[in-house]
């Protein structure tokens, strides 16, 4: 078995910022294989288009092409059935999809302001133009223009992170007892602000906080070594 | 097999709209159980004082006695296991405790602006006085400053039910592609609205909307053919 995925990466080649990205290296972790990641740019489209698109995590295991991080989970599951799951039952993938689509909905948006422009400072030089073309068409404005002070994102944040932190107040982590994709997917969103920016997002006192420490710890501790690409 | 629940209702005791009172008539008619609901007011705590508190839902079964709409679904499960499941497994678990969470921390609230007069208005005249002390007491202003226009609520819900839009557009329910616990947390919160308001909540082209649509016909159209106190 060999599995090998391409991960969004900043100028520094280690420094990995995709929140979907994310997703699969804990998912792949949590099932016990190792993976190869290779650091990819915005811009190189080329070097990907082997999966038929253009957007990361692309997965490559043997000779099966895997892109778009919940198809990659399914068939992580689907492949390795005997392995400890992502996503338990017809139940345990609703939680995930609920999961994916709040934070996605949620909280996202409110991260995105507070980190844009820390993206664009740690992103390759050959990605700026790219970056700033379409993420500005996205938002619908300057980047300048749409970022908002770390206070201000605090504040929104734990207004919307209310039924996460009633959740990790009565159960460890988002699956129950113990992590599986559904916190993967919320922790993702965590990742991408955490490895561009040092702005400090979740009081230290706040259980969300000390969800994310436990998410942090897990796997030997593979989201806290990966390096962060702010000051 | 005989099962008595205490129920709220409003001075047309054929009127019942407790949020925790549906999940739990919900969960009854998933498991295929058949239950006696007694009318009650919000002040005839003496009634279910044999439960040692004084909220509902509170569930007779032979000669145990439940109160707290989670502690009931899980011992639902636990003694009817043959039964239907309402959360199905660890993962199951799970996201119903999300899917609650979600639901009153993020959704309720808007809700209860949209509708407290209207609560208000359907009540028995001897729980009048008790409802305004308590729920000003609570919000921390007079219920005729606190409420809101149905279609200001519209757009607050609007925005609020992102996660579950995009949910219920992949897949039929909340938990999946039949319903269970974490439907009925959050339908009893939709119940709560409609058996006491007119106003028009939810746009008829929302996914949610049709998603709600998809609650009222469950179970023989338990919810669609209870009585609505509003004109």
């Amino acid at each position: 078995m060999s599995l090998r995925m391409y991960d969004l990466a900043g100028a520094d080649p280690a420094v990995r910022f995709s929140p979907y990205c994310w997703r699969i290296k804990m998912a792949l972790a949590h099932k016990g294989l190792s993976v190869e990641t290779i650091p990819w740019r915005f811009t190189e489209k080329d070097k990907i288009a082997f999966s038929g698109q253009g957007l990361v995590p692309v997965l490559q295991d043997g000779d099966k092409v895997l892109h778009d991080s919940w198809a990659i989970a399914e068939y992580l599951d689907a492949t390795y059935p005997d392995r400890p799951l992502l996503m338990d039952g017809a139940q345990g993938r609703a939680l995930a999809n609920f999961a994916r689509h709040w934070v996605q909905n949620a909280v996202s948006g409110i991260l995105l302001k507070a980190v844009l422009m820390d993206i664009h400072a740690v992103i390759d030089e050959r990605d700026k133009a790219y970056f700033r073309e379409s993420r500005e068409k996205r938002v619908g404005m300057r980047m300048e223009d749409f970022v908002i002070a770390p206070d201000a994102a605090q504040a929104q944040l734990k207004t919307v992170l209310s039924p996460l932190r009633a959740l990790v107040q009565e159960q460890r982590f988002i699956n129950g007892a113990a992590p599986a994709f559904a916190d993967y997917c919320v922790f993702g969103a965590f990742m991408w602000a955490r490895n561009v920016s040092a702005a400090k997002l979740l009081d230290e006192a706040d259980p969300v906080h000390a969800w994310q420490e436990r998410m942090l710890d897990l796997h030997d501790g593979l989201a806290r070594k990966s390096p962060r690409g702010c000051a």
